[in-house]
């Protein structure tokens, strides 16, 4: 049995009572186990981590920036290994794989940046002959906590910006499938980063809870659950840290009448079944205005997704894999019952795929449910599986109004040719992230990613411009020199003077 | 009795059950009562603030702003009559409480410039064809709840930025100084802001509970002591909101030998003394580095000591006047006996100062104290008084290691000529405001306002460049248009096309 | 017979023995006379600003912020009497010229933001112990030279930001409209502006030239045709300064076929009539798409235009007033006549229009040409009047060609309600100011004025964020200080230490 | 003999009459000779980036980026090849070389940051549902035009950034020290950059001309001497381009009394003589004030220079090289008889350095020159060459003064400790780089060069933000969407909508 262990100090360590299998979902195998880090191994990972932050702190944003450099490179020469350590504990296929890897370095290439995104702000004369600036410092220890869906990705959407900026790293990976997560870290130490200053721990609620309390630690990044986001939120705010905690997502694509049908249920093909669903971004349901758009939406998707196809992650072929594990199957399943059950049409039917070979996978096939009405269960949660719901309204302003009372603000799409209805969309949409005939909206590594209402706690948001901000702490600076020494000396022979 | 009210929707709101008297500390005589607002008031003014909300965002930052310019105006021409409230209810003396406008004025003409400081971010092309950008667009309803040391100025800090981002606000000032911060507020009214958008409570604990529970406050500001500030954050935090807290300070100044040392002994005059010591800001422990350093500081500071006056708000020759109440006056004192019974040397006492025509005002003299140690109690709390501390240590590194291992870190000072060793404090100084020569770091009103550490819980600073970022959301968009419609048309004479 | 002199150091002088007279286009009467400055003058003015500009560098940016603070108020109070002096000499309506007015005043608007525009960038540790930062400093004297259609409009685009920037001004309006641009002037000093800041001096060739090789000038900025842009720039460039030059125009928009038609006629009707087609934005040429679109736009426009009505500045029912000269009106009349010749199909004919007590006012009407085709004379040359041109084409790639090839690249429109089309035309068009829908995409003042190709030489727009760039001279300055002095001493009771 | 030819559209090309012998200048031999391109071979490479432009500028800039982050890989693994090609060439040993690639190496690093630094600004709703943005588009071919003492740096501050924000290039490297500057061209390709994007001519006037006058030409960027660089500016403005060029220097560094003066020593001995001063940015002047600090300056240097050893390039002992050729080590040896001559203190002399083995290179020594005064040719010229001269001065201002009135204004130092001299400093000199304590204050990548004065004609700098602004042009959009149209259609199965 292969054992996944924690990075400390540059170090692997295997040490540790409590362990846990690692699933590989295609299959239903477990050929690893991963160790739950206790209280002290955790504060391990803190107390190495303060010891290199001094060093860390002092070396010029340049050559901290350098290192992200040579990390990309790394990241780009593995990216195969990388890709097959996801599938295996993950399940998402090759080129799934290699999209949310390139995501991901995309988050590194913004990170090399970093001497000209850590500019201060320089005031020549707020008053006479005083200068006043603004810099942005490091914090000091800062902590991620990652989800199962994105091992690679998430986790890199954290780290590069705040270790660039100065910052030393504490990282508390999903344990269902931590083993690139940590392949990827030790990567950065290859690239020339200090031992230390970036630190890996795996574990559960223990582990958690630690980075949640101790001291050191000054700011904690979070992408899970909404539970837990306002759990980890709360909890880190009450200990006097800054946090921002990203959550759950039900995330809509308004059809307009006047879309390119086409390539709408093209695009909603991938944004609602790739990677299984288990995306905060994926597209979940899809409001028709009008039952001309509703009909022919349902009817091209319906057909559309005869060629769709599930199964293992490890052949390219297929479109998507399995969910991450037996219970999560079972959740996602019982989510399409229930809209059965209350009333909805059971277009394409997922629920008991035939995956030659892989009979105790756990695999979810793609689903469309048609007639969705906003009391279903399977409306108000997040399913976070291959389903997609369609839901009919008469008017945009009532496809607005459903995404506006949903709880959840992450991302939302609208496909039309107007630019009027795409403006105004845009403008009164309570989302935090909004496409245009895109159903995916994730933003570019070079802005910032960032759900509203109770799909983000905190103020500001993941990687980009907003990173910057939130991994340094504002110094504001005033000088004013005394009336002139040295400089107006008219004897400069005078032996008090060096 | 002359009663306070409410500003909520455009009106002053003067029923309510529980009343609080105001003092006139100069005197200790009260003539004003204020009224503390109930739950149920407190979400009128919510509600106001929410009904204005939708017409409020959808006016272009322009005519937000233009308002800012003429309240700029009105402000100036009401600054008599302002700084006489804030003297009667405060007690600080004419030139102090214009200052303190002035600096509150200087947010106001900050916020003129929001069309400036909401420009997004747009990127053409983040892939082919594709376009992205992000927006700033406004919270919602937000709070700010502000300490009675700045009547005027601390609110300025906050709803200037929070309206001209398209915000409605609550503000809860402090209720012992009530009068100054609600007439100023009905000046935006007079300045063409419409009803609603604006709205000031005042109360106690009720009120300030109320606003942190509430799901339609966004975000919350929030000035005053540390334990309040930890209190604030911890429960708007986990009521999901965005916060900033700031809390309470101890600000050191090191005196270098080779400091200009009588520019040094002027400027910490009014630093240490000017406004009875009332602010966050006030310098109230000086380092002094090496003996020489030490023995001149404190001798030079006993004679300027002398034409100290403390006295009347209304007498302008006065230094500073009397602290806000009269338990405020015996903590104090309180303070500094602890400190003579520790063992630290009282070089001038001000615990009983004579002010002929003003026996029963709260007042208390300007006090200089020698020797005192990291353990004594006045060294380890905040005194909030016309006390200054004098601490001797043998290096610079000795003088860092004491304010960088204190509680608080919200301003600092070093007294230098010395290029290098000024640097090398600006970046090892743990404290978020720090002065060279400056011993009142505020910055203007264009930098950002926070201290570290205990000073501050929260990610932004308060007004200037981070106010913008706390009083907006980040939305991101992805925009992608489909094949070419109406473009490569070629038949344009076909009836379907309007 | 009024005499219309120059401001030189907070002076009026009106001596000088070259004089012009100053028309009233409304009526053809002139009762005005403008001094042309000679080479003697016009350097005396450039000497005051060279001598007031040591003191006014170092006025803080907050300082030099709050005259323009007061100077929109000194704007606001005497619009009326602005807009009088514009109309009686320059012909345009009063509502009109209020609006350019209040464009004026934006820009002044936009200067007082300046302590936040001007900030510079700081960088910590660009190597070990080693910081940068980059500022930007003044240039000294600059120089503008502006045209007649916007007396009050084109001079505030300049003065304001440079003045805030920290440089002296020497202003060369034109000598065909000078009262209102010397009276706005005028009330900068009543701001506070210190004598010789500000100089305006009237004139011609001899005053132009005289700015262009003055070595104390370091920056001029120009607005006006074509030819004289290209001299300006070649001129001053060779004189070694910096320089923008804005020159002519020939705006089109494109008319989709799915254009809301009537919202296009109503706003072309403003742009390409509005104050008698003498802006550099006027849209000038309408390009068809279809023959559908043709047709339309043509009966519509033809409709809409027989309630425009032409006349004296002084009747608020008028639409648009003369042109500027004689001359120019009868140059107007021929590109109308070469039209015709040309084969182009006079539609609405303003050649003769009939002013009811004003016979001997410069008047055009309204004149709309179909059937416009690229080589006629009346499309390749700028012919600032009231005539809107139609061409039309069968595609909107042979739109966008016609506007590609053209020699200007100012100002262009597409009036759709497609995002594609909207979207591959803002990316393609080799024009600088686009409007989507808005047929005078004049920038607003937080964003910067510039057109494409001929229509501007020199790398750096008007007003706005451009113009903080081209109004400073950037200083990059890296500082390292040497080993520890008084940091690290260990005994500071030394006697060569003050 | 080995032949160097241009680089046109991703092909070597050898051919052309006009050739001219590269030497090497450590032995004065010469084994290559380098082609001079005709007008019509500059014609064939700028059109060849012509017609690569359409397609890279509609790559999206992140694909741009890309590119250079591989090309930075290229030249790192390439890098010790380029510095032999340099050593050859120009004659600077292996680790100033080094330093030479390093430098131009940061700038490939910025350019990675191209999706950041290209962001337009983006403001909703400047009126009522109108929103404006700014672009930076791409201007389409641009030159660069560079000097021999920087063949791989100086060119790499254009290109790169120029790439980056979508243009194509063609560059007239120096033809004396060629191959490693197309040799590094040459790598771009490698690294992905499509044929025609960039390209470099070899050439003397002839090629310059054609890439001044040609109208397809939209930017040219020099680097070189100032009477070179106003003919440039002035004949590239008169044809209607933007233009940045950059001219020559006297570098002056102030040595205050109470300087650490061994630093300052050591210091100056690299500035001053390293590269043999063939710097735009080599201090050339020292500048004492004070007699004590002035001997103590002179008896340290010449002490210091002792151990200074000039030699061939691949002696990596060396400290220095020799000159570029025969005519400039002659030209340098004058200025040391001229100095001399009129008065000046020869204390080291340089003039017949005896390098064993290398009798025919090109060698001056490292020179000394005490009691230089203004009026002298030397100091009033700029040598270019490995000679320090000193002036002394009783006071700062004086220094000051001296500096403000020379012609340069390119870098600028001054030695001291004392925080408000070097403020002083910072804020009053004439001149565009300057150091605190750094005699070379070449900005950093993300800062930006240039001189004021002479040094630089053109308003934005080179390589850093202000290259940004010089590589694009704005495009500003003001955006309106008719009347809602398809968001308010109420029957939405109408056949006519698609």
């Amino acid at each position: 049995m292969n054992t996944i262990g924690h990075l400390i100090n540059g170090q692997i360590i295997t040490e540790g009572e409590r362990r846990q299998p690692v699933y590989n979902p295609s299959t239903g195998d477990t050929s690893r186990e991963v160790i739950l880090a206790s209280k002290a191994t955790v504060e391990d990972a803190i107390a190495a981590a303060q010891a290199a932050y001094p060093e860390w702190r002092a070396t010029p944003p340049i050559k901290r920036a350098r290192i992200m450099f040579r990390f990309k490179e790394l990241l780009e020469q593995n990216a195969d290994r990388i890709c097959d350590m996801i599938g295996e504990e993950h399940g998402k296929i090759r080129h799934d794989a290699m999209g949310e890897l390139q995501r991901g370095i995309e988050n590194v290439e913004y990170a090399c940046g970093a001497p000209e995104l850590l500019k201060g702000e320089h005031s020549r004369n707020v008053g006479p002959n005083i200068d006043a600036w603004s810099e942005f410092q490091p914090l000091g220890v800062v902590a991620g906590i990652t989800p199962f869906n994105f091992p690679a990705m998430v986790p890199l959407w954290m780290y590069p910006m705040a270790l660039v900026c100065g910052n030393c790293f504490v990282l508390k990976p999903s344990e269902r499938d931590p083993s690139s997560t940590l392949f990827i870290a030790q990567l950065l130490q290859e690239a020339g980063l200090p031992d230390g200053v970036m630190n890996v721990v795996n574990g559960d609620k223990e582990a958690v809870d630690t980075l949640l309390v101790d001291p050191r630690i000054q700011a904690v990044s979070f992408v899970g659950s909404t539970p837990i986001a306002e759990y980890i939120y709360s909890t880190a705010s009450a200990h006097g840290k800054r946090c921002q905690a990203l959550g759950g997502a039900k995330n809509h694509a308004i059809v307009m009448p006047d879309a390119d049908m086409d390539n709408a249920v093209n695009q909603l093909l991938g944004a609602a079944f790739g990677s299984s669903g288990e995306r905060c971004m994926a597209l979940s349901v899809a409001v028709a205005v009008g039952d001309a758009a509703g009909d022919a939406l349902v009817s091209k998707m319906a057909e559309a997704m005869q060629s769709l196809k599930v199964g293992a992650y490890c052949e390219a072929s297929n479109d998507f894999g399995p969910v991450i594990t037996r219970q999560h199957q079972e959740k996602v399943v019982g989510y399409i019952n229930s809209a059965e059950e209350q009333g909805a049409t059971i277009v394409v039917d997922g629920r008991n795929p035939q995956v030659a070979g892989y009979e105790d996978g756990f695999f979810v096939g793609g689903t469309l449910i048609d007639n969705v009405t906003p009391d279903m269960i399977s409306y108000r949660e997040e399913i976070f599986g291959p389903v997609l719901q369609v839901v009919r309204v008469n008017s945009m302003e009532d496809a607005m109004t459903l995404i506006n009372d949903h709880e959840y603000g992450n991302g939302t799409c609208i496909f039309t040719r107007d630019g009027e209805a795409a403006r105004y969309f845009t403008d009164h949409i309570q989302v935090g992230m909004v496409g245009i005939n895109v159903p995916l909206p994730v933003p570019v590594a070079y802005h910032s990613f960032g759900g509203w209402k109770r799909s983000l706690f905190g103020d500001l948001h993941a990687y980009g411009p907003d990173s910057v901000r939130f991994y340094t702490r504002r110094k504001a600076i005033t000088q004013r020199w005394p009336s002139a020494g040295v400089r107006e000396g008219v004897e400069f022979s005078m032996p008090t003077m060096k």
